[in-house]
């Protein structure tokens, strides 16, 4: 199976190693890299190497020590462009080689966020921060970049003296740069073979507090104390990861908690999570995406998906791991809960995609499809739902963790496909393949919309989300009086979210409803971004216009909240408010990650 | 930790992949190589490289393609000679690096056994096989040879093309030699990390059947049919021991069945385990050595000792293991007679090697000690008496496996040391710390003779091995009579061994009971070579000379047993048979293993 998002073969070649040199040069916002690639040929007399870049500029290569020809192929849109390296003698099978590149990245590179000292916290510094997964990583490196090959790295980093560099990797020490004595390197090593998505660096003035035997958290000091609070519960979160999957290899659980513009909720940077400081609530009601993070210690950054295409791989097995790690903390109803809000969240993707779009497919075709177009809940959710329904249809919770671990154990350090999966599925239960034969495979892996079975949930924590939300709905203007504060009391910040999610699946609210949900709960106040975007958004398709510059106020500058897409959408779709949501973007676009900043301008039809 | 049995230091820098290239010239006993080894340099710095050989003849080296000068240092008596390598350019941490070496073997390599065609069971081609556990492997190409560097291969093996070559790894085709249409290239890949003595290879007129999904049988063709009797339960124990311990990760488990002159029960080689054809028992009853091999896939060769001083992390955990598939094959009581067996077997290794000889330590310093001269049932039998104990003070079996499961696991891939294994053993039982603080650890580990506590054993089957041995030991001449075929019938094969090993422990019998004994039993005409060794051993023991030139006959011509060093030190004892012992040896050294050699003819003091 070959990866559709990548120009490289893994059946004519692997990378082992690469070994790298970075100069981090916030000036030009540039990086100047040295890349020594360990490659191992799979092939009898391979004449040339192909490897992934985009935005690069290559200045140098060699094999073996002796330099060698290379030519830049056409830049495709989103893949970059293909570099072939003629190898001065042809390699056989089972040799290896050492391939150094010397390279340069563009200051528009789609996986590196260069931040001015305003857009920090802490005001003066700038700051630089990565995002590879998932085809960026060919914007720093030249690599292999498809999460098929895996491989160990080591590298030295020089930064400014003043600043601090961290990477998804262990750290190897640090001293003065002997070349500039304004500037410090700081070393890494990651000895577990991951794939180029999972290359991760920030550099910035970042301070560590160390929270538990293995984690400490970084950030800007600005951050720390909160920090520190919200994310007290990690050390145990992982050890119920342990309980249920087995050990954790990778020695350090380090958390950085990144400026606003950080694209994602998380990022499972191995040895180094990064986080939005969008969880930071204050009451650590949102830490539980830590418990996803940690999952995919072992589902993603163990078992990894081999092409993007099997990003369920990855997703729906971490977001099943951590609903068990939910059920741990919180109890089999709570995960029943979680279980039935994700369902939500399918249900909300495929009608954003559309029920019969084939990006709605568990596994879908990327053919020329840019994986960041693609990005959806739906391998997390459709994912996660397959898993479920396998877990009740075969025995219960129990006796699907016995598969899962025994999954991870047989594929740990291999990146495997969609059909692996199920072919072990079925050699793990060998005594129930009458049963498995029962399910309707093709409509949960190949057929777009929501899958042909709903999972069964325990209906508890439920119901009383739904009985609230079925009141609004229902409620005519004379009944407004009847709601009250009391209503969510009794409810946990979770539920609270399930409410919302469950209005934003119906019909707009008339204004006088949410003009009266915000007298009574107060939802504006609330510092729990999750409720707050749901808030915000209902507020806007009841086209309360009041609440439209608090919503952008909130999202963009208090940086309690992020730019999103379905923020964006909502904000386009709300006719007053287009220019208003244009404008703001085209002012605010500087905080915003590159990545966001394109899908979120694709959305409002503004051409960069 | 360094390695005392190595000039290498694996802290300097670790050997990742060795590409190899072998040439087997029959008619000179030499095998030329080039072996390419991926180094990965650790420091800062490094100007050259040491690596080890014995016996070798070096070319010429390469670093990335680039001369390098290289010396070879003085000979050590059984470490051989470092070869140091002068690195054009010196390394830098996390740098790697291709040093490729051009080297020629000795026709004295104590790794190769090179047979003429008299030596095998065809008597027409002549046969090759290698045997590197535990410091061989430098005697056929240069590398790093301690157990604390793993590394994978890949290797092509130019042969007579009307033979057939394996290795310990999985088979990837063969062609006809380009540059000699005489002989055929083999070709095998390793793409498990394994250290040195994990090398195996062997060349003969072998032929292969498949008994099993993952096992082809590969013997001589005279040998063919009863090898795939004997062996016929092989997936039977993979699948036990995959239920016990986690996933087989080797992929293929194939056996090679190899003349007599091989100088142990079995090989662990990985993917391919070698086996002495003295276990063609015709009954299956020596089958179970196949246990023990196989569990040395995750005890050994996934979690391997880190210097041959942990010998006992190996064996200890194997034997252990082993008896885990033996309880499940025949019940737990079974297992409780093997372990007592086994404690009989660790009682002869004292006794042999003195109670007071540092060599039985659990960890022996082995600074300036050959490790073939240490070798004995003590770290085998040590080890497992150490772990039996610790099951049964912790909680029994089912509480000992999830240990050693989560041992496996975590320890999957690496070497360690004892302190590592004992730390780990604390941190899994942080709830039973009272416990294994009450342990004498110095008495287990660091002290010769017995360990400071025997395990319980169940004595249901042992009880009438005991029952047995003393009503011979206690019988005067008159006495004799009372012995019938009977008391033999119904006793398992393994209980006979156990009768027998009971009588080994005590003063020699008369010969008037070794003639009853056989007149009875008739253990003369028995197949099963742990029957026919022990008794032998008690025959000249008895000083029951009609015996002796049938000891030999059996040891020797009809390779149904193997030369050993105890049937040696017995026939050594018995003044009459000294000269026989030696002159017998003389003749039959040919056929011995060149390590075995040695040692049997320092055990009869003759000097080579």
């Amino acid at each position: 199976m070959s990866d559709p998002s990548s120009f490289c073969d893994p059946d004519q070649f692997i990378t082992r190693h690469i070994n790298l040199h970075l100069n981090v040069d916030f000036t030009n916002r540039v990086i100047s890299a040295s890349s020594a690639l360990t490659v191992r040929c799979l092939q009898d007399c391979l004449p040339s190497l192909v490897l992934d870049t985009k935005d690069l500029t290559i200045k140098k290569v060699s094999v073996n020590g002796q330099e060698a020809k290379f030519s830049l192929g056409e830049s495709h849109s989103f893949k970059g462009s293909p570099l072939t390296i003629c190898l001065p003698c042809p390699l056989t099978r089972g040799q290896e080689a050492i391939v150094e590149i010397c390279s340069e990245t563009s200051p528009k590179s789609s996986a590196l966020q260069w931040l001015n000292p305003q857009q920090t916290a802490g005001k003066t510094h700038p700051y630089l921060f990565s995002q590879c997964q998932a085809t960026h990583c060919r914007t720093i490196i030249p690599c292999q970049d498809t999460p098929g090959v895996k491989f160990t790295y080591y590298s030295q980093v020089s930064i400014p003296k003043e600043l601090v560099a961290l990477m998804s990797a262990l750290n190897d020490g640090d001293f003065l740069d002997p070349n500039d004595n304004k500037r410090k390197i700081y070393r890494f090593k990651q000895n577990v073979p991951i794939p180029s998505y999972l290359i991760a660096l920030v550099v910035g003035a970042l301070e560590g507090r160390k929270i538990g035997p293995r984690t400490t958290v970084w950030t800007e000091k600005e951050l720390l104390e909160a920090s520190v609070y919200e994310f007290a519960e990690t050390e145990k979160m992982l050890k119920y990861a342990e309980d249920l999957v087995g050990p954790y290899v990778w020695e350090k659980y380090d958390l950085l908690i990144l400026p606003p513009s950080f694209p994602y909720g998380g990022m499972e940077n191995p040895c180094l999570t990064f986080v939005t400081p969008t969880v930071l609530a204050g009451d650590r009601s949102l830490a539980g995406v830590i418990a996803h993070e940690i999952s995919h210690s072992w589902t993603g950054n163990l078992v990894t998906n081999r092409t993007w295409e099997n990003f369920w791989l990855n997703e729906g097995h971490t977001v099943y791991l951590e609903r068990r790690i939910d059920g741990l903390l919180h109890g089999e109803q709570f995960r029943h809960f979680k279980a039935l809000g994700g369902w939500k969240e399918l249900q909300n993707a495929v009608n954003t995609f559309g029920a019969t779009n084939p990006l709605t497919n568990l596994v879908p075709n990327l053919h020329e499809v840019d994986v960041d177009a693609a990005f959806s809940s739906v391998p997390y959710e459709k994912g996660f739902a397959l898993l479920f329904y396998l877990e009740q249809l075969l025995g219960g919770p129990d006796v699907f963790l016995g598969f899962l671990k025994t999954y991870i154990q047989v594929h740990a350090y291999k990146s495997i496909t969609t059909d692996e999966w199920k072919k072990f599925l079925y050699s793990y239960f060998k005594d129930k393949v009458d049963i498995l034969d029962k399910v309707d495979w093709n409509g949960w892996m190949n057929t777009p919309g929501l899958p042909p079975v709903q999972p069964t949930y325990d209906m508890t924590l439920a119901n009383a989300c739904i009985a609230l939300s079925n009141r609004w709905v229902e409620a005519k203007e004379s009944d407004l009086n009847s709601f009250t504060e009391a209503d969510v009391k009794e409810l946990s910040s979770h539920q609270q979210i399930e409410f919302l999610t469950l209005l934003l699946l119906k019909d707009p609210l008339p204004v006088s409803h949410v003009k009266r949900m915000q007298e009574v709960y107060n939802f504006n106040a609330v510092r729990n971004s999750e409720i707050l975007f749901r808030w915000l958004r209902l507020c806007i398709r009841a086209k309360w216009e009041d609440v439209i510059p608090l919503a952008l106020k909130m999202a963009v500058e208090q940086g309690r909240m992020k730019f999103t897409r379905p923020l964006y959408r909502d904000l386009y779709n709300f006719d007053k408010a287009r220019d208003q949501a244009v404008s703001t973007f085209l002012k605010n676009r500087s905080f915003m990650h590159p990545v966001t900043e394109m899908l979120v301008a694709k959305d409002l039809n503004i051409t960069a």
